[in-house]
Formats: C-alpha cells, structure tokens, sequence
C-alpha cells in the first residue's frame, strides 16, 4: 500500500526524509549522502508521487545536481588542476580501459552477442561524478591535490562515455562508427572547454572587477551561469552538469568566488542537492535486487575491481601514494549518470532484454550505494597517514604543516 | 508566434527577465517587484511554456510566495504586533465593509443580479498581501509601527475574505448561509492562531536554546517548518501563505531568527520570490484589456477607493497620521489571491459570466501593478515627513531618532 502525494506534501516528506538521512549518517559516522540516499530508497517504496508531483519533484532534484557539480566547479583548485592535467587524463584513460575490457569478456563469456557485450563496456565506462563531489566536499578534501586528480579525472571519463556512447549508437543505427558525428563531438567539446577556460575566465574575471553585486543578485547570476553552462553543454550532446562545472570553473576564478561558494552551498545544501539524493534514493527499484542472477553479481564486481585498479593504477604511475591511489579508484565507482541513459537508449533501441537491463540497474545500485562509506574511510586513511608523516616530521625536526 | 519552452529553458528565461526588470526598476527608481511584473507580463505574451515546465514553474512560484510571506513572519516585530492587535483589527474591518458596500451596489447599479452583486462584492474583500509585504521589506519598514500594522490588518482581512468566501459558496450551493461549516472554519482558524502564536512560539524558543543547529541544518528546518504550516492552514481552508507567514512569526521568536531571516532572504530574494512576481506578470492576460468596459473602470475605481478611504480611516482612527494612514490603505489596495480562486469558483458555478469574470481580472491587474510604485512613494513620504519632524526637534532642541 503505497500513499500517493501531491507536490507540497511530497517535498516536505522528502526534506524530512532529507534531514532524518543525515541524522542517521551522523549518528552512524556515515557521510550525509549515505542515509539521504538509503532513506531515499526506502521511502520509494512506501509512497508514490502524484503524477502531478513527480515531474516538479524530479526538475528540482536535477537542479541539485547542477548546483552539486556547480559548487564543486567554484571549490575548485584551478591552478592545481592544470598542473595535473596529464595525471587526469592518465587516471581517466586506465579507469576506462579496464572496465571496458573486463565488461566485454564477461559478458562474451556469459554467452552474449558481440554487441550486447560491447554495450554492457561501455555501460561501465562513466563515472557518476557527484556521490564522490560531496563526499571530498565533506571532508574539506577538494581542493587538496588528490581532490582535484579526482574530479579532473571524473570530467575526462564522463566525456570519454559519452563519446564511446554516441559511437556506439551510431553503430548500432548504421552498422558502422559515425565518423563524422563522433568527430563533430569531440570537437566541440574541446572547443567549449578551451573557449569556457581561457576567455570565460578572463571575461568573468574582469566583470568581478568592474561590478560589485548585492549578495541575492550575485547569486542570481551564479544560477543563471550554471543553468546557462548545462544548457549549453547538453546542447553538443554532453551532460548539462559537465557545463555546471565549467561554469563554477569560470566563476571561481573570479572575484566573486568566495561569496559564491558560500551562497551557492547554502541554497543548494538545505534544498536542491538533498532532495537530489533522496529522489535519486527513491528512483532506485529494490525489486531489481530480487531478479538479481549471477551475471549481476560478476558485473558489479567488474565495475569495481575496474575502477579501483584501472584508476589506481593510473594513479600510482603518477606518483600518488598507495592510499591515494586507493582512495582515487574508490571514488570513481559510481556509475549512474551516462549507464541511465545508455540502459533507455539499450532498451529503446532492442539492443538488450530486461536480463542486461536490470543487471546494469544493480551495478549502478549498488556502486552508488557503496561508495559513500568505502571513500569516506578511505580518504579518512590518507589524512590519517598524512597526519602521522607530520607528526614523525616534527619528532625528526622537519617541517609541519598539519 | 509565441516560443514554447522545456523546464530548464524556461526556468533561465525567467531568472534573466527577474534579473532585467531589476535593473529596470533600478532605473525608474521603482521597487525591484515592479519592473520584475511589469517585464514578467511582457514575457507572457512572448514565450508559452510547454505543458512539462508549466507545472514545475508555478510549483516553484508557489515556494516563492511562502517563502516572501515566511520572510515576513520572521521579520515581523511581534511585541509591536501584539499591541496593534485592535487597530489591526479595525483597519482589516474597515478595510472589508467599505469595499464590499460599494462593490455590491455598484453592480447592483449596472443592472445584475442579487447574488452577482454579493459575489463582486465579496471579491473585493481580501488584499493580496506579497505585493505590500515585498515593498516593506524593501524599504525596510517591516519592523516599524506602521508595517505592523498593515501586515496585521492584511492578515486578518485574508482570513474575514476566506470566510466570506466560503459563506458565500455554500449560500450559492445550498441557498442558505452553511453556519456549521462557516463556524468550523472560523473555530479552526481562531484555534489555529491561539495554538501557534502561545505553544508554538514557546516550544520552539525553546528547542532554539537547547538545539543549535549549522546554516544548511538550520535553512533546512525553516523551509520544512514553512511548508508544513502552509498544509496545515490549506487543510483547515485558509491560505497557505497565512500558514507560511505563522511559521515565520513563530521561528521570529526564536533564537534562531536572525540567522535564518538572513539565509531564507537569500534563497527566496535570488530564485523563489523573482520567480514568484515573474509568473505573476506572466500569469496576466493582457488581452482582458481590450474587453474592458465601463464596468471594469468602475470596477478598479471601487477597489481602490474602497481600501484607500476604509483602511485609511481605520488608520485614522487608531491614531496614525494622516501621511501614514494614506500609506495603509495604499499597501491594501493590491488583491489576487482569494479572488483567483472565488473567480475559477464563480465561473465553474454559472455565478458570473465572462464580462464579470473579465472585469474582476482587469481590478486584480490593475491593482497588482499601481500599488508598488504608488506605495513606494507613500511610504517616501512618510518617511520625509518623519525625518523633517526629526530634525524640527534637533532644531528646538528635542530629541533624535532619525
């Protein structure tokens, strides 16, 4: 017996199930996007929102997520992230190799076609990248350097999805590689993100100079940006939340900076971004789990033993420590973002049966779902290791910068 | 040719037309509502929106009107309040007889019905109160003598127009005034305010000195708080925003209510609220211009005399000055709320037909759009009149407030 609700009485409930998550993450030592998403998953299953309630509901939940990559965009060390820039790349390009390899040997194995193997890799393939922005949000760890390596390397791997992605629908739809539309997109994409971080940040720079703004007019033009940027990125065929962070890129850059980051975090904090996680909580069918075969359960191993070397090893060869390295794999798992829509397109297009679909659902269940505990200890190692390297510092007479 | 919008689209249309009527308004020197209206109603004729972003726009819209009416409550200074309680009193009373006099025979004059008289009458009854409470706020007269007692007495005028409505519907429904269910929605409503302003402010002053709670945490609770007083008063039969605006006088009393007028000005003055005065604007239907008649002349002439001069002198009558008194009845004339849903109840009904239902929308326009500046410039004065007394008594060697 599930109750059915209208607008008003469905956001209360889901803020209440909002603040009660992070009471129970709190109490449990648990990152708040933990019990946000676990009660998120419960309470799906207990109400229903009216047909009336789901589509506002939804718009804002994906507001929160423009805001969440948003945020993080402004949190970001762009100086840091230039220099990494190679080790990015590297850590994406390892953490996509693997899983892709790893997802179609299996799938070959089980007994699938060619193809349907080719579409379960690439269904591994993306990083979600916002279960591991608000973790390094909590810990204070994004603009540290391991912060930055994660969040460079998230923004790669999730444009390098969406590409292999539209490639292989072109396949799909025409038997061959669409070489001209995938060449289009890559290169629109590479001209957005130079033109967005060169003259977007020099012009945004000089516009803060110039116009002082009230703190409510500010923040108004933070969301138009973030709104304006996804538009923009969804537009070329990538996902609108790599534009939010692109625009939080630019506007970081910029003397409104902190404000913004204050402003930003606030709004989005207490409203949009909880009621992201708690809808993304809700969307999630437990009845997947039900159907759950063997298949399953070698994919979502797949999708983290992939991440977690594929990434970590990209990380080790570029000189980050065992911990870190550890720590980058980690944070990569989630996959929710690109597999969603890939798992519709799949479906649509007669490309896989319910038995893949719900597979992929699992994977993206359960690697959204672990990952909040596993990072936050993870990351906890590294501070902890970090803390005792200064301490033994000061014993030897080194420098300390704990 | 009008443009048809998706969700996000729209959403960034509105927030640039909000941000542009600012700056008009800054211009013209008129209050920010103004130029965000005025522009809003422009938009209206320009853009559709599509039947998906329809219902998340007004749904946001609708945040924004609580949370403008829950800004209010906070803000409102409740010792002032309580001492203006009969003058309230008297200006709401004043404030509905005249209107409603004039309102009735005035139709009566034009050649209708009995009951159409009654209805036009009673249409005229409630003030709109977001568009009085924004201007205030702007000015920052909130927390004096005089914004008390215009909030007050709006407040009480939107319960006395509820009842009357509902009195009202069932005389239509039944033929006769439905006493039981009248005298239900006044006990609730009385037993609503009594529960809320002595047990509500107690508990949560209290809860305020034991509970401290992080700006996110803290946002988050006056949000859920302003939502689920707005349910309750909409299930009793009043307002949500009467609902809103009681939740905001309640945390007002708190510990807590400095820092959370801070942060709810923020999220409503930069999205909510804008969106709120943007949809209004986009809400009016510029062609019930072109069909105004006589009547509809009439029409506005009556509502605003009718507030003006009733209010007015149960200002007087209370010992406000002449300036100030002006200002009061100014601040009542805008009406929309309870008038909206009494016109889609008439029409539903047979009560009206499409010249009276044309001719109420034409008053809701016209009164909605001459009050910011009209009241902007009131409270000037009252202000100017004030600093010259003030400095008269430097002068003669009195006192200074100023």
């Amino acid at each position: 017996m599930a109750l059915e609700l209208t607008f008003i009485p469905a956001l209360v409930v889901i803020l209440v199930t909002a603040a009660l998550g992070r009471l129970l993450s709190k109490g449990l030592r648990q990152p708040a996007i933990f019990g946000e998403l676990l009660l998120g998953m419960i309470l799906g299953n207990l109400i229903i929102l009216a047909g009336s309630a789901q589509a506002p509901i939804f718009d804002i939940a994906g507001i929160g997520i423009l805001l969440l990559l948003f945020l993080t965009g402004l949190g970001l060390n762009f100086e840091e992230f230039k220099r990494l820039e190679v080790a990015s790349s590297i850590v994406a390009i390892t953490g996509v190799i693997l899983p892709l390899v790893l997802g179609y040997f299996v799938t070959i194995y089980f007994g699938f076609s060619h193809i349907v193997a080719l579409f379960v890799g690439v269904a591994l393939v993306a990083t979600s990248i916002g279960v591991g922005a608000s973790i390094l949000a909590e810990q204070r760890m994004l603009r540290t350097r391991l912060g930055t390596l994660i969040m460079g390397a998230a923004v790669i791997d999730d444009v390098i999805g969406v590409v292999m992605m539209s490639a292989l629908m072109g396949v799909v739809a025409t038997g061959a590689v669409p070489l001209k539309e995938t060449f289009l997109l890559v290169s629109l994409a590479i001209l957005f993100f130079i033109v967005s971080l060169t003259v977007g940040i020099r012009l945004f720079k000089k516009l803060s100079e110039k116009l002082t703004l009230g703190r409510e007019n500010l923040l108004m033009l933070g969301l138009i940006m973030a709104l304006v940027f996804g538009l923009a990125t969804q537009g070329i065929g990538l996902a609108a939340i790599i534009g939010a962070f692109v625009a939080g890129v630019i506007l970081g850059q910029s003397h409104y900076a902190r404000r913004l980051r204050e402003h930003v975090s606030l709004i989005g904090g207490s409203f949009f971004i909880p009621i992201f996680f708690v809808a993304t909580g809700m969307s999630f069918n437990v009845g997947a789990f039900a159907s759950i075969g063997l298949f399953a359960v070698v994919l979502v191993a797949v999708a983290i033993i992939g991440k977690v070397v594929g990434c970590g090893l990209g990380a080790k060869a570029s000189k980050f420590s065992g911990r870190e390295s550890f720590a980058v794999g980690i944070a990569m798992i989630p996959r929710a973002g690109v597999e969603l829509v890939l798992l519709k397109l799949g479906l649509d297009y007669g490309i896989i049966g319910a038995d893949i679909a719900s597979a992929i659902l699992v994977m993206v269940l359960v690697t959204t779902l672990v990952t909040p505990p596993a990072l936050w200890n993870a990351l906890k190692m590294v501070k902890s290791k970090k803390r005792f390297n200064n301490n033994a510092g000061v014993l030897v007479g080194g420098k300390r910068h704990g």
